[in-house]
């Protein structure tokens, strides 16, 4: 092939700085979840899967997949075209509904991913409102930076959940400028919370709209599962919301909540809602039982804020380096990339346990982790096995432990977890 | 909301243009494609559905359907995690060997949409090849050109399927700068193939790399569902070939394939890949079911090439203005968007027929039309309730009829369809 030495020494640069990635081929099994078959070149081996997004296993809930699979049955695999084309299909319409009422707002509108939905609808926001201005947290991740970067809008970037200098920003800028405040609930490699009030708060005083990206939260936070503005109380409070299907609620797919008018303007202007083949009916029906189902049901956000305490408690004692969370991502510092891989290696190796390591440039240099997130499915037994393997690991790798928290400090993470909890 | 105005504005914008788009809500039946039933205010109503893009109808095959549901059942609904973390499911590998196969490539990639794939691929290819150049097809689909765009590189329109202009361009560049010819095989809205071996001959004299999008053909043509190149035993002489999941073969998801670097840099540095969860195992099997069935059986492909020959005569016997096309897209040019949308909704209201109205700017204006899409299960029945319907559709709304074409002018139509049919 033509050029062929430009796509290899590209590999090769990743491969001399650790950055080169393999993906693990698990095989999950229902009923058996967190476990699942791992496929390698030495065969299949058990495993116990701590780094899912699955947060609360609904993926493999006979509610979900009931759901997804009767009306696969009934209506078929694919969507079978685009929205506008043939593909809008009566369950998909029924999820926006759902997805409307899940967070008190106008109209929701369903994207094949949330990559898509941050992506194609912060780009077109930068279209619909001329010159506007787009502030955006330091933290936010790839989809809200691309889509920014697409929307040709002048970009702000705030330091991390700093309120003081956001507002430093927005004061610098006109009032009648139109100005778009994007940022995440909850950040997915720290597990912290947005002090979304306070920035409610500076959206009202300086003129802009508030984009929050909710997909570490919904279904997990709030009395109904709307995210941690639901938990807040603030739901009304922020004009876009974003959300995923494809991790608490177990499916696929991305989307948008907020007036019927933006919805409007966003399926009618954006390009890769557009031209894009709609979400199958099945994979919607699932989606809509199970945000159906935690809008009514706590047990499983309740045993996964359990089950998250219980990890961080184990964890602390022993010594290991947790980091500060607010939330349901227990990360664990390693602080090299090849420690980090080396550490998940051995996990998976000698423990059949699979935690996939976390290096630049998903988080910064140094800071490098084994990113933890236990479901209502990781039991006490699970808990005590992770335990050990990271003990284990730790000594055999020569990674330091830190001095073990106390039992106060312990109480007082579990109480921060319940308070997000709502 | 603030700002509100900006959004009732664009909106009110498309109105005036007539551009404003309405969804049809269908809930499709499995056994009786291509019947649907059609929601709205009035109710619920039968329709036939005569411009889905599930060619075949394999969105609703038994063998699609037993392995979507039978591996939801087994592993559950969603993904999980991105591909990196914790989302790369066993199915999904077997998926992409499967594709690597079907088009004698070394490796393949599969996207969670047609259009990520070919927006990842083509911009993710430009940072790949510095100072590179991407020479592109003026008809080409909203996703490559956003794909182009974002790739940062100097961009070269050649007028549609005219190689002398392309050779125009490619003779202007140096012979050493990295060059990507992008194109289509099948153009979705006029149905005619591209100069695909005249390409590739350019591409090999100037020394430009070859992308081409196979979305509407992948499954259709081809002695396997190869798509043009297979049929045409050009798969060789292309260096990326972009293809559907979603359409003929009636799942979700988009896919590359292409040596093992360019699809290993690909995966390694695409942030729409990577920062996207991954297709939902259920929907890998499905995909790879249809494809299998597919490579093996051309049952489908025939009856899909006979009813398209027979429809294209009925209508053309009729004086129905079907526009030139090369394949199983039938275009029937009505000429004015305000006239266009009548007659589609007169086709629904009256008739009970369902083909979306295709305007500017899916097609340029004054090319207003009707894209019918006829699959191996539209029988004679269907063609003639589509012909008569159109036929009182035309009269009523006085849109002019054309001289009819005469038996012999049929038959050429016919032959050229066989013929790309491989």
């Amino acid at each position: 092939m033509k050029f062929a030495g430009h796509f290899e020494d590209a590999l090769d640069q990743l491969r001399r700085e650790n950055r080169y990635r393999t993906f693990a081929d698990l095989e999950r099994l229902v009923g058996e979840f967190p476990k699942a078959r791992y496929h390698s070149d030495e065969g299949v081996k058990d495993v116990t899967v701590w780094c899912s997004n699955d947060y609360l296993g609904m993926g493999q809930s006979p509610i979900v997949l009931d759901a997804m699979t009767s009306t696969a049955l009934s209506t078929g695999a694919g969507a079978g075209g685009t929205r506008n084309i043939s593909g809008t299909s009566h369950p998909l319409v029924t999820l926006e509904k759902e997805l409307a009422d899940l967070h008190g707002k106008e109209a929701a509108l369903v994207f094949t991913s949330g990559f898509v939905s941050n992506d194609a609808t912060l780009s077109t926001l930068g279209k619909l409102l001329p010159g506007a201005v787009m502030l955006s947290d330091e933290m936010n991740h790839a989809s809200m930076i691309e889509g920014i970067r697409r929307s040709g809008c002048v970009k702000k970037i705030f330091r991390h959940n700093d309120v003081e200098h956001l507002e430093q920003l927005l004061a610098n800028l006109p009032l009648d400028v139109p100005k778009v405040i994007a940022f995440e609930s909850v950040y997915s490699m720290d597990g912290d919370i947005a002090p979304i009030e306070a920035i409610c708060d500076l959206a009202d005083k300086y003129n802009a709209l508030t984009y929050i990206d909710e997909v570490h939260a919904v279904g997990m936070y709030g009395p109904r599962g709307g995210g941690i503005t639901d938990a807040l109380g603030l739901t009304g409070r922020i004009d876009i919301i974003e959300g995923t299907l494809a991790k608490a609620f177990g499916a696929l797919g991305g989307y948008i909540a907020s007036s019927k008018n933006v919805v409007d303007a966003i399926r009618s202007f954006a390009p890769g809602f557009i031209f894009t083949t709609a979400l199958p009916p099945a994979i919607a029906a699932g989606a809509t039982a199970s945000i159906r189902h935690l809008k009514e049901c706590a047990d499983e956000r309740e045993g996964q804020q359990r089950q998250v305490a219980e990890t961080k408690v184990a964890l602390d004692a022993v010594g290991l380096p947790v980091m500060d969370s607010e939330t349901h991502i227990v990360p664990v510092l390693v602080g090299d990339p090849v420690l980090c891989k080396a550490a998940a290696d051995r996990l998976l190796d000698v423990h059949g346990i699979y935690i996939q390591p976390i290096n630049y440039p998903t988080v910064p240099r140094g800071t490098e982790r084994l990113r933890i997130t236990p479901t209502p499915l990781h039991n006490a037994e699970l808990i005590a096995q992770l335990c050990d393997a990271l003990v284990e690991t730790w000594a055999a790798l020569e990674i330091p432990l830190v001095e073990p928290v106390t039992e106060e400090t312990a109480a007082t993470a579990r109480i921060a977890v319940h308070r997000a909890g709502g």
